[in-house]
């Protein structure tokens, strides 16, 4: 049964194409055909074309009340205002949710794309029903969104939950603002494949990146090969110190990992399980969940409506 | 002009002694005799004399409304539970609030002494009137409280805010529950002594342990020993590391530092802020404060004193 007699629109902007949808209680009902980004000069007439997809939506779900839109980037939250995108040219400063709000005539919520991909799981996915939960998203980078004492958590500047920029070395490798250690320059997709590389070079093996993604190294693993198992442990060391740091300072209930890398199933959650437990008390690892993101591609558009359906009255 | 119309009793109960006090909105009206807690063995005894000390200050204070008391140790909060001291024999299972109460006939609460160093500083201390505080004592070891969203932040089991069992090395020292890397492990009391007794053995110099407490480093540092001084810029590096992770996992407002290492003054501020500077964005970095706590040795009375006030209705 749905908890709600409305829809809301969830919008997940990414710097390739915005993909839209309309939800209802957490249900996908019909996803759009996405928008590529790059057709669109400028936030204007980005905005217009969003608005203008709203409205065609709005003829077949006449209960559309709501917006939700997720951006690939820093957002003042309150005022639903986007600082800079550094991936989509021209977008620097841009009241998003007056001028969608106003050209759609609809209410507006704007959250960076990682808090959306987490309330998705908290309200509807693998952390239904949790109170305080750590969402990770593995990729090119590792972006986190966090839910605690259930309720989104921003931090001061809307700027909380970098959980790959956090240091797992103080005498470590830079990240990209100079901070040594910084985890996404260990387990990003990149920086694992070239481990990869290396690995299998020393054995005399010689790989290309292209050969390295991750799904490619976790097949290899499940299939048996040694040094892709070696490279996934690897991985979960890192990642695992990480969490395990998380752990001790917010003793959440769960961790959910999204993402390329966590399509690798149990062979990456079971190391890094066994790290996490290895490095944190009986008291915080003997209730703590490390799970599987529920939603895939479509955790923004769900997680994006799920917000907007915050901003409808019940 | 106070916030309140009535006082609380503040107990902060250490391994050694229990000590009491009578506070009236965050202003410490007077405190009582210490109990040295060896004295009394077992709980039942020792919360007798709790129940006597508050029946006596209530003849002075007939106003005092409520009572709190931090302990040394993990406590269920809900339920004013103490699950165990390890410090002080015989306090295991205990169920604090409900005895203490039915003695005083006052409304209790019970808190982690970390949380209530925290509650302190957040609410009359170095970080009043901010909204999201990370709190740390460091001493023999490192303990942390979180106020996040304005709220108290004890996480699914209330055992958050242990700062010093996160890893600044994902391959280096074990802590005390075999977590590598542990920040205690390179800034706790002794760590630093040992640290500095190595750094002048290089020169030939010998220092006993007992030579280098943080106080006597920080005064050969003040007072222009250069080995002293790289000592601090290397806790300063390590320390700064730890708070790095967690500006960027939180974004807080402050990071408010009490303890022994913390009256070091700006000799150790002024080299930790430039290492966090450097490990951070320019939009985490800029709002962010780093200062040391107000209170000291009256922080668990003062601070156990305002939760107790949070049972009073206004």
């Amino acid at each position: 049964m749905p908890e709600t007699s409305f829809s809301s629109v969830g919008i997940d902007f990414g710097g390739t194409s915005v993909k839209l949808g309309v939800c209802r209680a957490g249900e996908l009902l019909c996803t759009d055909e996405p928008i590529p980004t790059a057709d669109f000069h400028g936030p204007h007439a980005l905005i217009n074309e969003m608005a203008a997809r709203v409205a065609n939506l709005r003829v077949t779900f006449p209960d559309i009340a709501a917006i939700g839109v997720g951006v690939p980037g820093l957002v003042d939250f309150d005022r639903g205002f986007v600082h800079e995108l550094t991936n989509v040219p021209g977008w620097k400063h841009v009241p998003l949710k007056t001028l969608l709000s106003d050209k759609s005539g609809l209410p507006v919520v704007v959250e960076n794309d990682a808090n959306a991909m987490a309330w998705a799981e908290f309200r509807y996915g693998a952390a239904r029903g949790l109170r305080n939960v750590v969402a990770l998203t593995l990729g090119t980078g590792i972006g986190g969104g966090l839910i605690l004492n259930g309720q989104m958590y921003r931090g001061s500047q809307d700027s909380a939950g970098e959980i790959g920029q956090m240091s797992i070395d103080f005498d470590g490798v830079p990240g990209h603002y100079g901070n040594l250690g910084a985890l996404e320059k260990y387990t990003g997709n990149l920086q694992i494949a070239q481990h990869a590389v290396e690995a299998y070079a020393q054995i005399g093996v010689h790989k290309d990146l292209s050969d390295c993604t991750p799904k490619a190294i976790a097949e290899a693993a499940a299939a048996g090969d040694e040094i892709a198992r070696g490279v996934w442990g690897e991985i979960a060391d890192w990642l695992g110190t990480a969490l395990s740091s998380i752990a001790w300072l917010l003793n959440p209930d769960a961790f959910v990992i999204g993402g390329g890398v966590a399509q690798a199933g149990d062979l990456i959650f079971d190391p890094l399980k066994r790290k996490v437990q290895s490095m944190v008390s009986t008291v915080v690892w003997e209730h703590l969940k490390i799970v599987p993101a529920r939603f895939s591609n479509e955790a923004g558009i769900i997680g994006n409506a799920a917000l907007a359906d915050e901003l409808v009255p019940s």
